[in-house]
């Protein structure tokens, strides 16, 4: 009799339900809800105005894309509700809101409403830069060791600099706050009414390990008496493996979803990192490419090394039993669609829709066509700063090489051909520092989109890649962890690599390096890393000095 | 009894008819002729296809072009025919042509018109690439002196390598021709039968000065044997003063032009460098911008130095009496056309129809918003190599400092201010070089129809800048070299000096540099010169490799 699981995908601007075989990871059905309130960065909900960099969410609209999407998906699929055996939860992170005692949202109290930090406070928002520098400044002055797993650098889209900044600018807040919480970790508090802490949410975003815990109390108390005791009084030390059980639908479980009480549910996890196993891929070794509007990386190894780049190193942070590194671009996507936004001529624009494309596909399409180098151009993709090899925000994008012969479709190849680099650059630090990247796979909206992104990747790199079977890869990835909080007895698995390879793997698409290419991009890779030292290095700090007339 | 004077300006696309008081300059009509066969670059005017970088002309253009508007702008002004006392005429240079004994263009001979190089080649020919390259290294080989005076290059736009090329390339052609001859001292001759070489277009262009003359026979010879006395066989020693008179109208003049036979026809003179006397200048230490598509500096020194980026030195080579230096930048206009025409997005396009503006109104109306600095955003100026300080064409564009914030209207300004400081580094070499540059001048169609732009050069020179009191500022400095032709006892001036100071002067606009401006601009430069020459100068040559995979 085939068994079922659910996976709910959280996204910054919808959640997806996705109803899967356990046996194989088929996918039966999927549903999807934007939110209503989307990313709240210029006003609350009532109108009041927000302060720069914020970029608040509005806690109800993922209890109601919960109630949408599962019972949708579930509908959809056709499967008996007796043969759902489990749920799982991924979600960006850190999306990070505190709660009442009862887990009730500070931010719907009537007293509440008014206060920004009362919201759920996702990735995007940094209103808490000087924050996140004051504790990594402290760190460092005290020669905290966590600071190495996280390439030596406190982003302000974590959890701590965050409490930091509750505690210092809203000390009324703070007390009243019962908890501070993840999302994805409410979520799952929402369906089975335990708090489960999620090893990967607590790994990558709260300096958590599995040696040493949190930061200390002498550290945190060394940033502001009231945090000494905060991990204790306001989070929890009840840091759950990937894969187990956080416990069993209950009630008001039952409510919101309408699938049957008893369920296994998941530990939540990060919607980047969960996204590993549904590709199939569990040993140390193999290195996952998210791309999207920024790429995520997310590599297994063996042992725990000093990676340069690396944004986060954690045991058991993706696969158990391997160490999860982290590493990213911020700019991939998000640099193409500013080109398209910015910088693509009428007439192109014209010409796309007369030819029914999109400004993307237009765009590669007349780009696909050039040969590596024919441009002439050559980039540094640090159009969003730079947050892997060389941990600098303060960082911009550098083109070289245009002539009144530059065509718009060059300088949208070159600003793709610089993500590859900054790619490859990634990849070489894993290996120079004793980690061999045997294997490149990649999901996310571009890997299934656009075949001459993924074929410059591959020539780029010098490696085979191939792409996520699903286009609901971090859904799935959910469906696997619920399948292995279910446990074979009810139809799932014991462990988490044989969930995935049972029901992960790649698509049959193969994108082979192409040696005449793979020649010219050796060649312009080692120009690149020039010019990423010179500029990102300190020999020219160029950048920096004239950001500062802005 | 006020006299008159007639000024052409020959320029790439048409020609300038202007009538002018011989007094005080005042500017009575002007008529227009567009070249009905323009800049032939694909084709013949049979259908015969052209080899790449070719760039010719038809010389019965020019006598058509000669006819319309002189008949048509004497008829606007009203002036009595036997009140006009002189004609001059200035040219685009190197424009090249191979006639008969009796200065027939070879191209319009049936034996000869399949022959490209039968045809006029203009300033944008670069077929001649290779020769002129060849050229030059003979030159440094044997130490040749004259090559100094030209920034030590030989570009293929100059009068010898053309010769070569033909000698080499074209033996018969080159047998054929009694003479090869610039377009403009042609021009003279078809007026008053009179073979009379322009200084100017002979300095600038071929080599030759007053104290040496032109380049040895036995350099030349050394090139090709046929070019051994190629200045005697097929050139002309008798090159002429600025504002000396060639001759008289004769009866093929008159007919041509329908003027009184007999008044007087002055030496032609280049249209960039005949610009000068019009803005009333005459003393060393005054630096002309002629700003267009590019922009060329004029500049009057009392010595003559060595000044790195300088592409001429030719003793009475702008204003008798002085040294005139010529430098120059290749891509001005010419970058903001290629941003307008590949850069501007759809919704800036349909904004700029709308507000009934040009493209670079539109986007000038947006950056002229911009603080200094406010893009954060900064370029080296070289979409068509770099024809100043560093004297090579092999450079390239560079870009630095772009976000996913940056908008179009910042990039179209860094453009300008890139250009700013090219014109910076080209003062700053003058006056490191003993030659003080006390006065800065404008002219060409960007410095009447662009305040921002003269802002931005007003405030990275940190000089008041003048702009020209006419709109046809070449037609006028002809016609002042035809007052001066006629002489002080015709109406006319007995010296350049003298036609200058009465009929040339600048308009009541100045520019004047803003002081927070100009700091923020003191920093940026700084930060140019450090780029410009960490990229120009040989520490990073990426310009030149990224070049070969085009």
């Amino acid at each position: 009799m085939a068994k079922y699981t659910i996976g709910l995908d959280y996204g910054t601007l919808s959640v997806r339900a996705l109803v899967v075989d356990a046996a194989d990871g088929r996918e039966l059905a999927v549903a999807e809800y934007e939110y209503p309130h989307a990313v709240m960065s210029e006003s609350l909900p009532n109108g009041r105005r927000l302060p720069p960099d914020y970029a608040l969410q509005h806690p109800q609209d993922y209890l109601e894309g919960l109630s949408v999407t599962v019972r949708r998906a579930v509908k959809d699929s056709g499967v008996d509700l007796t043969d759902i055996v489990g749920i799982g939860i991924d979600f960006t992170s850190n999306s990070y809101l505190p709660v009442d005692a009862d887990f009730y949202p500070l931010c719907l109290k009537k007293e509440w409403e008014n206060d920004p930090h009362a919201w759920v406070k996702i990735w995007k928002h940094h209103g808490t830069q000087s924050y996140a520098e004051k504790m990594e400044a402290k760190a460092v002055e005290r020669g905290e060791s966590f600071l190495k797993r996280y390439g030596g650098k406190v982003s302000p889209a974590w959890m701590f600099p965050r409490l930091y900044e509750t505690a210092v600018e809203d000390p009324e807040l703070y007390d009243a706050a019962a908890k501070f919480i993840e999302a994805g970790d409410w979520m799952v508090w929402q369906l089975c009414g335990q708090e489960k802490r999620s090893l990967s949410m607590a790994g990558y975003k709260a300096f958590w390990s599995k040696k040493d815990g949190y930061p200390s109390e002498d550290f945190l108390k060394s940033l502001c008496p009231k945090l000494e005791h905060v991990v204790d009084e306001k989070l929890s030390r009840d840091v759950c493996q990937l894969g187990t059980k956080a416990g069993e639908l209950n009630k008001r479980g039952v409510e919101l979803t309408g699938l049957p009480e008893g369920i296994a549910v998941a530990v939540a996890n990060i919607d980047a990192h969960v996204s590993m196993p549904p590709m199939g891929l569990t040993d140390s070794g193999n290195l996952l490419m998210i791309l999207g509007t920024s790429t995520c990386h997310v590599m297994l190894g063996s042992e725990e090394k000093e990676v340069p780049g690396v944004g986060g190193i954690v045991e058991d942070g993706v696969i158990p039993g391997t160490i999860g590194y982290e590493s990213g671009q911020n700019c991939v996507g998000d640099s193409l669609k500013w080109f398209v936004d910015n910088c693509m001529p009428g007439a192109y624009e014209r010409a796309a829709e007369a030819a029914g494309m999109t400004k993307n596909q237009y765009l590669t399409s007349l780009a696909e066509k050039l040969r590596p180098g024919q441009s002439g151009l050559l980039a540094l993709d640090w159009w969003n700063g730079n947050r892997s090899i060389l941990c600098d925000y303060d960082l911009t994008g550098m083109m070289v090489g245009m002539t009144i012969a530059t065509k718009p479709e060059e300088i949208y190849r070159a600003l793709i051909e610089a993500t590859a680099y900054g790619t490859r650059r990634i990849v070489d630090s894993f290996e120079e520092n004793g980690l061999p990247v045997k294997n490149v796979v990649a999901c996310g909206g571009i890997s299934k989109k656009n075949p001459m992104f993924m074929q410059i990747y591959a020539d780029v790199l010098n490696r085979e890649i191939r792409i996520a079977r699903s286009s609901q890869t971090p859904a799935l990835g959910s469906a696997i962890f619920a399948a292995c909080a279910a446990g074979a007895e009810n139809g799932g698995y014991d462990s988490v690599v044989e969930a995935s390879h049972a029901m992960g793997g790649t698509s049959d698409t193969v994108y082979h390096p192409i040696r005449e290419n793979v020649e010219i991009y050796d060649e312009l890779y080692a120009e690149f890393l020039k010019l990423h030292d010179y500029f990102g290095r300190g020999e020219n700090n160029v950048m920096k000095r004239i950001r500062k007339f802005r």
